[in-house]
């Protein structure tokens, strides 16, 4: 008997906060805050962020939406376009994807700019929908006699799951529930033939049940929750063909209780997590988590990348083998680190670890950032850690971030990521003396406090990651006494201060082992936090063969790199060299966005070395000379145009 | 006005030495000198590879063309079978390279044991043929509407590359013209429809320019040579779709004579090669030579792995970027090493330069000898430098060798390039004194000398590369005054003496240069060289990122690695490391095939680091321990079974 066999009452679990992208976490006693009660600040860099977002990405992704054609094949099916269809067989996810965009923007903003599109856009969905609930353009307008026939490749399920979120998004953001009632028909249908005791079938993308839940969450309908547990049980029992890249590609190798390691295509593992992940937190089944928390470790202790990035193969998009994480070689695709930070937040929900905050910000501001240009309009796919002089886009990567690709999963899942962001910021925990504010991000933004914390307002005010002072303050009711609000203290920062009721203290070392720093409810106004940001060299594991023998340069949360661009005329970016140890870093006093660049010395070789040669021990670099180069955030690499960029620097 | 023109008379312009894999070179004077004239002794590491690939190989490899279905895609041509067409587009390619591994096993042994089946074979080949000349078994069996449709992808002129080399072989080794009607009908129907002022067409995989110029010095008719000629030079002209993975990975996107970058698949690059080799081999046209020098020095000195294999990404069989060579991504396909050895080969013909018969044994020792375990019949496709304890091969590389692979290119190749390995033993280059026997291999054998050198036997005694002491003997005939022996010094020789007519002396450092020491007519005999066969630790390239900070251990020709198998339990390959500089190597007392283990003291790392960490300068490994292990040849890995192997071993 599952947990579910116990609550098949129909009633609702829990009703989620509105506008929140997680859940209402129970077994941790932990829920997230919803969109609407955290406000970015725009002068901070993740709000500069979201304003570029609504400013230039959605508009950008709405006119791409019809110039790759994908309104088209919407249009086409019920004869309003003669437009051959156009795009992948999931395209129809790219329309979903930019609503869902919207919709978190109107919950933000509460814009009204996008509404004649959104009104245009739901009404044509609903048309093309079939009476059955059906609703994939590829199918009905291309191939009909495949309805359901290959769901490893089809992606049927992806596309509903994508459909789902942008409709509760909408709901939640919007009020308005045509666009759910689309979304819950082509889910019953669904539900109706895969579903629990019928034919059996599962996504060759899982996408859709970390959708299901949500709508579970949504509606309290027990049946999206059922079938959504459905589509994880079955997992690893040989259903899908295994044709091509095998099993372990769309992860059917092996039952999701019993899958430990991160395995195939890397967006799907995390997608396919956040639902298994979800369904712990509605079902409480123990090994889920246990079976999660074990993946999760390998994840991000085995094939991370620095920049919070995932995926070393391009040929199936797939993670590595552990610890096989080349840095020019890196697939990085920006869709898996955003699968990764829906993971990595209802782990965060699940239970208390340290890190999970610690790698969404590690995301954030390096893998994802650096996915988008200074413009907000051109976007990279795959992102590595190291571009080559002579490299050309032999591995479905090119040289420069692209307004739109053939594939275009990324772009819309940024838009749609940025748009919510303000929902990953803090969370309440229920504590037996009281309510506890987590803040898990450190971004200036003010936080409708809930009736448990008083009602207020906190306002947190920083320039943080340029700066590393934050402040508190609660604006109208007090804090009640017995809550508390808690302070991530990231992993890096040493020499942290707190200054409350008028009393400074070094965060002690148990709050950095534990992560983070509490402050009781009569000391949260006016408190005020220090983290140093040193400039710092990070090495990477022993069995990280790509970066052996070579550092990289961190500041906060910030990773920097090195560009072509920024080295004196005929010096290469690969002939670079770090002294051992380095010489100090300095800061320039003119601090860009998003953060100052570094200016180091570094030495640079001056002979020519054939490709093999017999091994010296202890000797000197030949003939080499020192230069000063400044080094920049890894998310601005390339706004400069295409060159050579390295993230890790060799050292003597 | 090409060279060409100038001799249309369809007069032979050079007749080949009869089963010569390479032509007689006209530019540099220098000549192969053919299977026949070269015994490699069957008691040497090479001969005994080249009686395993007769005795164990060659059968296998028939056998499996039946296990696969390669005979029955012939016979269900013409109703002789029922069976259904099995394999790629190229299938018939393996009966031929099988076909040619016979002939020249004939040249090589006088064996009859293939006749009956290489009677039959060819019976059945003729039979396919169609009055036409046209001959593909899948086109005809499966596709016939796609005839020369699609050069791109259905390698019709790839196969009928092979069919030209498997006639020229059967005719130059046993005499029998049967099996060249058959190409020359098939080669005359492509000249007649893509020959010069014919239809446009280009061959999506290269390989017939080289073996259509083999034809041309086999028949004399120039129609052959011209043919070559003109689909090279329409190559880099947009005649291919450039669909996939674009027009690099055929070499059509830039004309051959500006192609100095190798690029895209590596088989096809350097395929294309050898016969753009040997076009300037038959033509003269220095421009050819210059660009195929140029790119032999790119290929060589940026992407060439340290065991002579070529090909750095899996998704597209393909060179990767300069200095791009992942020890675990290497793709490194067992057949981009003999299509490089035919290259190479060419090379040498073409131009003296020391380092081409340098690279052929380190690609007959370690690359192609990896790529076949000790029984002769299991194979590897791929063949990387590393691998990973976690591996899974998702990569199409299987953990261990395979007895076939559903593309089976590699396993006939090999048996081919084994059998006629004796010819690229030696060659005989005209100079202004007198002709010079040139020994490129130092390889135990017997020279049939050509009678402008006496018409005597040349014998070489060595049990190298086990052991550097060389002997030469002449028995019958003296050579005569003027004429000389060369024998190659290869690079890493150091420490070289030569004892000829009774005299010791040091090979100079001006011989040492050259590559070569030359041995005067009359010192020949009883001319003794010792080569001390000093194990030594290679570096790479600082470019090379992916073996930063390692080194690889090499004795004379042969590439060493360390095997999990070898290592104490517990102790895991990828945390062993070598203290600074190295202990002293020792030689175990009992020297196996093909070379003795060497015992090097490393010391292994045993604390478990996170993924990144603050890096620290100058400090020791924490906690260590010292472990004494033998390396055992790169060419023997994977015999004991699958687990982790590496190449290149860290330093601490």
């Amino acid at each position: 008997m599952t947990p579910l066999d116990m609550e098949e009452t129909g009633a609702p679990i829990c009703q989620c906060a509105p506008a929140a992208p997680g859940p209402r976490a129970r077994p941790a006693g932990r829920a997230p805050l919803g969109l609407e009660r955290v406000r970015i600040r725009p002068e901070s860099l993740l709000g500069r962020w979201q304003e570029r977002n609504a400013s230039k990405t959605i508009p950008h992704c709405i006119g791409q939406l019809e110039a790759s054609g994908v309104m088209n094949n919407f249009r086409r099916v019920i004869g309003e376009s003669g437009a051959p269809y156009r795009g992948f067989v999931f395209a129809d996810s790219d329309l979903y994807k930019v609503i869902e965009a919207v919709a978190w923007e109107i919950a933000r903003s509460g814009t009204h700019r996008f509404d004649s599109w959104l009104d245009d856009a739901v009404a044509l969905i609903a048309r093309v929908q079939e009476p059955t609930g059906y609703l994939h353009t590829w199918i009905q307008g291309v191939a009909p006699s495949r309805r359901f026939a290959e769901l490893d490749r089809n992606h049927e399920m992806y596309v509903l799951g994508h459909l789902i979120q942008a409709a509760v998004a909408l709901d939640r953001a919007a009020g308005r529930e045509d666009l759910l009632q689309v979304a819950i028909r082509f889910a019953a249908l669904v539900d109706r033939r895969f579903g629990p005791g019928r034919e059996e079938g599962i996504p060759g993308h899982p996408e859709v049940e970390t959708a299901l839940i949500e709508l579970y969450r949504h509606t309290g309908q027990a049946r999206w929750l059922r079938l959504a547990e459905h589509l994880v049980n079955q997992r690893g029992r040989d259903i899908l063909p295994g044709e091509g890249f095998g099993r372990r590609y769309y992860q059917d190798h092996r039952p999701v209780r019993d899958a430990v390691d991160p395995t195939g295509h890397a967006v799907r593992q995390l997608y396919l997590n956040a639902g298994v992940t979800d369904l712990y937190l509605e079902t409480g089944e123990e090994l889920l988590h246990e079976v999660m928390r074990e993946q999760w470790d390998r994840a991000h202790e085995r094939k991370m990348y620095l920049s919070g990035a995932f995926g070393s193969r391009h040929r199936d998009e797939s993670f590595g083998n552990d610890y096989e994480l080349p840095a020019d070689r890196a697939y990085a695709e920006t869709c898996a680190t955003i699968a990764d930070l829906q993971w990595t937040w209802r782990m965060l929900l699940a239970g208390e670890d340290r890190r999970y905050a610690d790698v969404m910000e590690r995301e954030l501001f390096n893998a994802l950032a650096a996915a988008v240009d200074e413009g907000g309009t051109r976007f990279f796919y795959s992102n590595p850690m190291q571009r080559r002089p002579d490299r050309f886009s032999e591995e479905n990567a090119p040289a420069e971030r692209q307004p739109w690709y053939a594939c275009a999963c990324c772009p819309p899942n940024i838009a749609r990521t940025i748009a919510q962001a303000g929902a990953y910021v803090a969370s309440v925990l229920e504590v037996a003396d009281g309510p506890v504010l987590e803040l898990h991000q450190l971004v200036a933004c003010d936080i409708g406090l809930p009736d448990a914390l008083g009602g207020g307002t906190l306002a947190v005010r920083t320039d943080y990651p340029a700066d590393g002072e934050i402040s508190l303050h609660v604006n109208g009711p007090a804090l009640p006494l017995g809550s508390a609000v808690r302070v991530r203290i990231p992993a890096w920062a040493e020499g942290v201060t707190l200054r409350a009721a008028d009393r400074q203290r070094s965060v002690t070392d148990a709050e950095r082992a534990r992560g983070y720093v509490v402050i009781p409810a009569d000391d949260v106004d006016g408190a005020f936090l220090q983290l140093p940001l040193r400039a710092r060299w990070t090495a990477a594991n022993h069995r990280v063969d790509a970066v052996r023998g070579a550092v990289a340069l961190e500041r906060g949360p910030i990773l920097y790199c090195l560009e072509q661009a920024d080295l004196p005329e005929g010096v290469a970016v690969d002939d670079v060299y770090l002294p051992e140890p380095p010489t100090a870093i300095e800061l320039p006093p003119a601090a860009a966005a998003p953060a100052p660049s570094l200016r180091i010395g570094v030495k640079v070789r001056e002979t020519e070395n054939p490709l093999y040669r017999p091994a010296t021990w202890g000797a000197r670099v030949a003939a080499s000379r020192r230069v000063e180069v400044d080094l920049v955030p890894f998310s601005t690499w390339g706004n400069r145009g295409p060159g050579a960029m390295r993230v890790w620097i060799p050292t003597a």
